[in-house]
């Protein structure tokens, strides 16, 4: 059995139950609210930080760095010997027939050039687009009611910076998806899937023009409507409902 | 010709100075400073971070992550093919027989798992050490004044909250070098070089309290005994020279 220690609206969360579900793994997600700090959890992931991944008794995987590059390392539905976690019939049975997105993906695929440029791009969307969007937007928008008071506003000066940034990403963005066939280049990798975790935290939140990047807007379609996206789309925050369109695959 | 753009103070470029150096790579280094927004920089590297590696003529590797992994997908010198940029011999010709270390390290050896813990801590120290120290202090007692104001000084209760910060991550190193013969494992990997990059820059400004972290002084000691230290033991920076015992084997 695998569990991954989570958070709804955690992008880092997010970008592993899409990679997760690319190798039609399904573990059982168990919610954690970082900020209470519960010696469990800081027993599991020092750190304190997720998403945490256990495989069957293994000792954790911590953080989305050591997640996504495990999982490019040892592709679970690829492993032929008998120590595969996943019944390949298992898997193949949940498997929609009309679907012809393949069940899974190289998250790092190519040379190690092209693997370079993939990373550089996860690089991005963990690093400089949480940063200077997903994590402050969060902050304004969920967790400092959790976390601090229930009747805290957003603060209106930063929500406009966001938005500020929020632009110049969705037109890196845009222009990518214009150059090339997926973010990091001819196949799905993991950059997609990084970078369409961090979206639809925003996406949840309303707050992506869409209409400004159509280049974009395909781009993420494409993502959307695919298998492992669907429990993303799921996903409703008690007391932050989604955007109204957030779910729909024409959006 | 490979080159290097970095800053000398940078920690990620420190830790991508040490991987090379661990390869016997001596990149031509260029220094950027990022607050400068060059526009010839930001067309290497859109994120306008550093460090950004060029092997030859080909495509840049943008950031400390693409730029370790692609070494571990690619160790140089185990290259056998006449693409080797390093001729064996010239390498060899530098290596100082008395010294007993390996001239170069695999990035990220082990199993998976192994791989998985090593990442773990690579992510603590480039990311969690990073922000709670190493960011702090440098923007507090270099870049303050590089970037904003000559005359700045540092703020004093922002001094005290990285010397607790500090505290703490000291206490985890202590504690990893007591159980393991290296952070991630019995091998050394890039998970030391990252945490002594970071921890090179605070000791370049004088701020590591060794005496109360004997283990983690010794494990330090072993690294920076290394030939690959040996280029960043050599750094100064105008304007804010090391404390004393910086360059100091022995110290």
């Amino acid at each position: 059995m695998h569990t991954l220690t989570h958070f709804r609206l955690c992008p880092f969360s997010r970008a592993a139950r899409l990679a997760l579900a690319e190798f039609a793994i399904e573990p059982t997600l168990v919610e954690e609210r970082t900020w209470e700090w519960r010696p469990e959890f800081l027993a599991l992931n020092p750190a304190g930080e997720l998403p945490v991944l256990q495989i069957d008794d293994a000792a954790p995987i911590c953080g989305i760095y050591a997640i996504a590059e495990y999982l490019g390392d040892t592709p679970l539905l690829d492993d032929a010997d008998s120590d595969a976690s996943i019944d390949p019939e298992d898997a193949g049975a949940d498997h929609d027939p009309d679907d012809t997105t393949p069940i899974n993906c190289k998250l790092f695929p190519g040379t190690p050039a092209e693997r370079a440029e993939i990373r550089r791009l996860v690089d991005w969307f963990n690093g400089k687009f949480n940063r200077e969007i997903t994590q402050e937007l969060l902050y304004e928008r969920v967790y400092a009611r959790m976390q601090h008071d229930r009747t805290a506003t957003p603060d209106v000066d930063v929500l406009r910076a966001i938005a500020t940034n929020l632009r110049y990403h969705m037109s890196y963005i845009n222009h990518l998806a214009d150059q090339r066939r997926w973010l990091g280049g001819d196949e799905l990798s993991f950059a997609d899937l990084a970078a369409a975790a961090q979206l639809s935290v925003v996406d949840y939140l309303g707050e992506v023009p869409w209409e400004n990047y159509p280049i974009a807007k395909i781009w993420y379609a494409r993502l959307k409507s695919r298998r492992s996206f669907r429990g993303l789309l799921a996903d409703r925050m008690p007391g932050t409902l989604p955007a109204a369109h957030y779910a729909d695959l024409d959006f």
